[in-house]
């Protein structure tokens, strides 16, 4: 214990506050102009953008609600990992991203801490986004992206 | 087709926006504590509001991230809906909850485009809010919660 009372090793108990927004809840769906017709008529959520990402092999189209998107997510490829994802669980949440301001600090924290990480290091995301995905192995059964913008 | 070129029939073009944040994304974990030291030591979150929610069998953690929440979710009974989510599916995103000005009328735009809900009306929520959920089967695969403050 330290002078203070605090327990040593305790570094983590002041961690900076990293996530400074939930960026995007990622809903992987099979057909994307029915998933986009369902919060349109439904809600009212209208398409802000819409992007191929070749590299991640899906087209998604992100729907604003305030400062957050849904990410409307369909896999433009067999070998893509939502193709593989909607074949073993289905239509559904897929992963959550939050925004960072840094997101070379924010892995290097998940690191730091023990955390197992798909990127090793940040790489371009959609809309000019620089981001990196966590494995849910060590993050409580969540696909987790730090999205900087 | 109307004078003005629009198709008959397409009210549902303009839908009111009803979602105006995404009020919280749950988390269903097994273990409430190491879950929220995991979002506090890696990510500095911190617990905003924590609550048992007897009807629903649940106790959650809330981890704020500007004005949306990260809801950590561990069932308090074995009949709980989330003690037989963890079994079938193991822990990780469990549900979406979209913040509403009317819960009532979101739950009533939902029904008239067909949709599916688990509540037929409105009920209380944690942390003083009234809520609906709305069924994944008609909202591919994604179990939404109407959340009115």
């Amino acid at each position: 214990m330290s002078p203070l009372g605090l327990a040593t090793g305790s570094r983590s108990r002041f961690a900076t506050v990293l996530l400074t927004e939930i960026d995007h809840v990622a809903i992987a769906v099979n057909d994307l102009e029915a998933a986009i017709a369902y919060y349109r008529d439904t809600f009212g959520a209208e398409v802000d953008h819409r992007e191929v990402v070749e590299s991640d092999g899906v087209e998604e189209a992100l729907l604003k609600v305030a400062d957050s998107y849904v990410q409307l997510l369909t896999p433009t490829t067999d070998s893509s990992p939502v193709a593989k994802y909607l074949e073993r669980k289905g239509e559904g949440l897929h992963h959550i991203g939050y925004r960072v301001d840094d997101c070379a600090a924010a892995l290097e924290a998940v690191k730091a801490q023990g955390g197992r990480v798909i990127d090793e290091a940040p790489r371009p995301g959609s809309r000019g986004t620089t981001v990196a995905f966590v494995h849910p192995k060590t993050a409580f059964g969540t696909l987790i992206e730090l999205v900087q913008e």
